[in-house]
């Protein structure tokens, strides 16, 4: 951690920040992002904070925008390269699920941004026992609830792993622990549709602007394992890694293909 | 709040007493209890501890059990009628969803007792739109990823109406936003089996040992509302009220009934 903000204000003391009875704590009840510093520049900046004003619609959180905006100017100015992470909850107070008219906690901590991998961002992945459970009101939100995505990651110590794949818990194939999946199929980029969980990845959506507008076919549907085996290239997605080429699950194996290496060069 | 533990240690400044990277926070990475003090006694103490010890198990956290007795003997002495609640994280550190060899955190809240509701618990209810979604992995823990009960408590404001009566995504009824359910049908008593959703009450596995050798029939099955809808009496349990009669759910209304008063007996 190089620096956080509570509420607009340094932290001074990291182990003593936040309000015992704030319910992103109680409840998991609130929203969060993670953007790239690069170059003193925050990446995709109006996109994490469009889902972000969107996440807090969905759960009726007021959205302290400006301020978060205001927040993130802050520490984008503490060092060139990082990685910058937002979190918005209902706020503090009270026993119970019922909340009522409290005002939105933020909190904004600036971390030092992540190794890169080698060989051209192209990794290793495995398939995760933990399943996605199914929910239309939450899926897509970046949201605090993500007992799921804990366990799914802590089911592997190999570090020459990068991530892991997640079906829901009707056998769809969703998402990577952190990150969007894509993968080209006849010919066709093909990403889920994300219609009953996972979320909806800020690198994701500019993903699929930047293949529309270089002429690539994109769908956004339901894929199942057996039909995503015949990809003839798979990659994932996300905001502080960008694009990274999957070359291996097990026992399959893929190279970095030519639609995966023109979208590289365009996003 | 009338008193907290950190850890074990009283918190003298509340708005200023969780660690900034706690995991309970970013992921809802942790578990609670909801525990009724009365006449200076904790209520069903071992059925909570035990429920904190399993959860734990299957979220790999090293459960402190003997440090979490000793904040709840502590905080136990401050009144004799309180409701005391306990939070168990993963703990304080790091970006990213894996973890490693965090140390649990320790929360410990003294709250004053709810007042009671008048006419003998008779309470009104209604039906819930937000819906459970389902993941044996994580069903029947009380973790603290609980979006779908704040957003359903959310949706009511009248204070005459005490619960709302919450569907998986598939339809079955599960629970109250904050109780379990039971209901008498043909003379036997149902509750939900909780095998998709819902927590396992301490309350709810208390009124089931004591129907039980009261001589009462119970199935733990799988309900739906058609069927629901038939019952001959409608109650509702959790840890700090008890056994609460459902007297009208909408258009429909029950009286409190003969098993409901016995069991009300009983516990």
């Amino acid at each position: 951690m190089l620096a956080a903000l509570i509420n607009g204000e340094n932290v001074t003391n990291a182990a003593k920040a936040i309000h015992i009875e704030d319910r992103g704590l109680s409840y998991g009840d609130g929203l969060f992002e993670t953007m790239l510093v690069s170059q003193g520049q925050v990446r995709l900046l109006d996109q994490h904070l469009s889902r972000l004003k969107l996440g807090c619609e969905r759960l009726r959180i007021l959205c302290p925008e400006e301020q978060v905006r205001a927040d993130i100017a802050k520490l984008a100015l503490v060092k060139a390269s990082a990685v910058l992470k937002i979190i918005v909850t209902r706020g503090a107070g009270g026993r119970g699920y019922r909340s009522a008219g409290l005002d939105p906690t933020r909190i904004a901590i600036l971390y030092d941004a992540p190794a890169q991998e080698a060989a051209a961002n192209a990794i290793k992945v495995r398939w995760c026992q933990t399943r996605l459970g199914r929910n239309p009101q939450l899926a897509g939100l970046k949201h605090l609830n993500r007992i799921e995505q804990v366990l799914a990651q802590n089911e592997w110590h190999d570090a020459s792993i990068a991530e892991g794949l997640m079906l829901d818990t009707e056998d769809e194939l969703v998402c990577a622990t952190a990150s969007n999946l894509f993968a080209v199929i006849d010919g066709v980029l093909v990403t889920p549709d994300l219609r009953y969980s996972g979320i909806h990845g800020v690198m994701r959506a500019h993903v699929i602007v930047k293949a529309q507008q270089g002429g690539i076919a994109v769908e956004e549907r339901p894929l199942r394992p057996q039909e995503f085996l015949r990809a003839s290239e798979v990659f994932l997605t996300n905001a502080v890694r960008g694009i990274r080429s999957v070359v291996q699950l097990e026992e399959q194996n893929w190279r970095v293909g030519p639609m995966t290496t023109t979208l590289l060069g365009l996003v």
